[in-house]
């Protein structure tokens, strides 16, 4: 299977998503999850395989869906690293040609802000989620709208300053 | 834009579809028309543009979908020269890898059963109509259930007395 086939593949089926969820573990209130998507009906999983053998990372899920007897596979790549070292170089080096080039253009930029820990400031977080929210076609598949985000995120301000009180007590 | 890239495209986007239509100015009364597809939505209408440069051939219509504001592009390819010249060579060359391989695999047997002129007896149009209904997940999106072609088809047999008598007359 040759690198410009895989990018070929990828450009029609595949996936660029930045998912946000909601978490107390992090102090914004937020986690911002870059993830790497190519989904498969049963009969092409072997194609999965190969690319997953050739990125040298991901897992490969079962997806149910709605209609019966549709088993699909996911191969699902979320790791920063794997993200970083391996799938980014990948499409820089064997391009995308569709509008997924854009897509593809602003995860990177994530992901290079995140390795950056720029994730981690109020201010650049939501610069990411604005950054997101442009990605697949303005994500018009998405659930939760972007303003839900951006007003619950909890300020770096307000954290100090909760911070400072608690310090006191 | 790399030959494999493409193939890699086709794997996920395109389609090999051998359709069927009545027609009274064809002795078995429908014809076969095998197609190539690949469809995009407006802003990847670009590659559509390349793809069809590359192969030097087909043409680039508007479709428009259901939903409002889904303007899709689709590049199609049915002149049965340019199908045996150009889009059958070009996929031999860069091959496919998922179940589509199959697909086209059958799709070309069609092809070549047309150019050696076997879909004017009725029984090798009967094997055509089955290879077909065997292709892309056993023809599930069909609206025309395959007995009505067979049920429908006029055998070379009928067409040969009808013909003796209509000499006769």
């Amino acid at each position: 299977m040759d690198n410009h086939y895989i990018a070929g593949f990828v450009d029609g089926e595949g996936s660029f998503h930045v998912a946000f969820q909601r978490s107390d573990d992090v102090r914004l209130g937020w986690q911002v999850i870059p993830e790497f998507h190519l989904s498969q009906n049963v009969s092409s999983r072997n194609v999965l395989e190969v690319i997953q053998g050739r990125f040298g990372c991901g897992s490969i899920k079962e997806n149910h869906r709605e209609r019966l007897n549709d088993h699909t596979y996911v191969l699902v790549i979320r790791d920063r690293q794997d993200l970083t070292k391996k799938v980014i170089p990948f499409f820089e080096r064997y391009p995308l040609h569709t509008q997924k080039k854009n897509d593809f253009a602003i995860f990177r930029q994530i992901v290079e802000m995140m390795n950056q820990k720029l994730h981690l400031s109020s201010k650049s977080f939501s610069e990411i989620v604005n950054l997101a929210y442009s990605m697949n076609a303005n994500g018009y598949r998405r659930k939760v709208p972007k303003n839900e985000i951006l007003s619950t995120l909890k300020s770096s301000e307000t954290i100090r300053q909760n911070q400072l009180k608690a310090d006191k007590i």
